[in-house]
């Protein structure tokens, strides 16, 4: 073992600590792994700043967050611009990687080696690793790995992303991942020809819930909401979006137990939340809009979060945060938009902001 | 000539005006065809809202804008997330174009139809119309194509984009269209290989010249600023950046004259604004730095401008401007980032902002 050790620092493959040498603090890491990580590595990396990249690792459970953020969990995507005939999401992330590691930016992994990503299928991201925790306290920022190496950083990007909040109904995620009809995304998936002129449904009773119902009754011939209570916690004016919209039938006091199909949803079983009776809803596809969890657990108490937990932005139009120096882009700090294309652009606002803010500071 | 007419009418090629038919407001027009533009058509498109483009017309003289914005005026790009192996800026804004087409887009043009843009090499931009003129001040909204034709529209997305300002020297523009080391942009172009341990210039003397000087330090072997004045207008911090950088070296009093070399730029030829004295200046690149101007000299007393020119947002998170139903996005409002990859995060906004506005008014 020892002996593969020292061959493999011959080969220039383990770096030893030298006790002598200064650890320089790095100049910007980013923790996260989606468009706006990538996009930011990007930006970082052709300034020179050799960005240092927490990617998440794979908990190879079907629920947690791969390496590559939501995009991984879907399949066509049709509407990053730049791409006409569509690309998959996990095709996609797998590009934007390749372009921030070909400027230069590195991956902390189990060997401390940025590994070659010329090919995804080579499960090269399982040795990638999570930030487990922060202190934003004092500059330079400390920043922990999974492991509990401690990294020292003049600038932070977070980019951890936000999840889409689940049911967790036995053949959920087996026909979210494989393009069965069941989303998390309507504004993503609802234009898809799989949900043409169909009958679908979406869970839930917000405003986004009333988005999304609406937003999709422009491509299926009825959608229904499916909601827990007898009345929705949207807002007054939203309700009448519903009620206007004689495509939108609401079922009251129901929620989904599971979804039903092989390849492809043929419908979804609900129980009645008063009664207990269980039915089966025949459907061509399932849309869950019952929020999202932002990435920030381990951010609480370093700087300001809002009521829901999303990282506070100082000025809207950048990407400045409540600690100077800490920049946020991508879905950790919006609820509103949470595309790929708009994460893409905030990560690029995010590395140009760090870029400033270290020349200000003249750290070169 | 007409027998060629009623020929294309039968093919159902010549949308002939039916003196019955009411001709129904446009859901939604965009004004531009940059990387915002065609994003916000995309999402557009996809939401069912067919939207119509006013692309612009190119005008056969080096110094306008052809359709497809300023990465037109660009070569490759190495920036734009998901392209590893770089893009030039003509391909990456035709496969935008297509995608948008592809979903139902239509552009406004000589014949009413829009073109194959399959094929971004036979010329089909020049039967492009540029929107000349808007009434904002009631709804629907009113635009005019430069031909007269007057198109109603219930919501608009303005996307013309800001030019970056040229000095107009003789060999200017062709060593910047041809990638000969002339560029407008060091965030864009400065990484460069041609670029590298090269003795560069920068022209102006505000905080955007110091800006993209202490940039290009990351690269240069040196970095000239030349400025017309003996001293600069940039901020004190900002000024000190420079004296404090042992790469800048300010030459007072200078303005270029013209740029010198054949496939490449070999230097620039500067005339000193007091002694009136002609010198070359040996350098590996030529960066302007003397400001933008964005595309709004139409929609002057029509909706909010900033004191440069900018459309003001109301909300900087979103795209909403001073008049409701109105969007805006990408280099027309933006005087910070101007990226391709920022102004396509912008698109996406204000495409689905247009979509809820739509929506609430119940315009569906």
């Amino acid at each position: 073992m020892s002996g593969d050790r020292a061959g493999l620092r011959e080969a220039g493959c383990v770096q030893q600590p030298n006790p002598n040498e200064v650890i320089m603090p790095e100049k910007v890491v980013i923790i996260g792994s989606g468009p706006a990580a990538w996009t930011a590595a990007i930006y970082a990396a052709r300034a020179n700043l050799k960005p240092l990249v927490f990617a998440g690792r794979p908990k190879q459970t079907p629920s947690t967050i791969l390496p590559g953020g939501q995009l991984m969990l879907t399949t066509e995507i049709e509407n990053f611009p730049g791409f006409p005939e569509g690309i998959t999401g996990p095709q996609l992330m797998a590009r934007m990687e390749q372009q921030a590691v070909r400027f230069g930016t590195r991956i902390q992994t189990d060997n401390g080696q940025t590994p070659d990503v010329s090919n995804p299928d080579d499960g090269h991201s399982y040795s990638y690793h999570d930030c487990s925790k922060v202190d934003l306290s004092a500059r330079p920022f400390k920043v922990w790995g999974e492991d509990g190496t401690e990294i020292e950083t003049h600038s932070l990007i977070l980019a951890t992303g936000a999840t889409a909040n689940w049911l967790g109904l036995p053949n959920e995620q087996r026909l979210a991942r494989s393009g069965g009809g069941v989303s998390a995304c309507a504004v993503c998936d609802g234009a898809l020809p799989v949900f043409r002129n169909k009958e679908l449904a979406v869970v839930g009773g917000g405003d986004s819930a009333v988005e999304e119902a609406t937003y999709l009754t422009k491509f299926a011939s009825k959608v229904f909401m499916i909601h827990r209570r007898d009345q929705l916690r949207a807002s007054k004016i939203m309700q009448k979006r519903v009620f206007d919209n004689p495509k939108i039938e609401v079922l009251w006091n129901k929620v989904p137990v599971d979804v039903l199909g092989d390849k492809l949803i043929s419908g979804v079983q609900l129980k009645d939340t008063k009664t207990g009776e269980v039915s089966d809803l025949p459907v061509g596809g399932l849309f869950l809009a019952i929020g999202h969890t932002p990435a920030t657990a381990f951010l609480e108490g370093q700087l300001e979060l809002d009521e829901k937990g999303y990282v506070k932005l100082k000025d809207a139009y950048r990407t400045t945060t409540s600690v100077d120096g800490v920049f946020a882009a991508g879905d950790v700090v919006d609820s509103v938009y949470r595309q790929a294309v708009s994460a893409a652009g905030m990560g690029c606002k995010a590395a140009i902001d760090a870029e400033h803010w270290l020349a200000e500071q003249g750290i070169e």
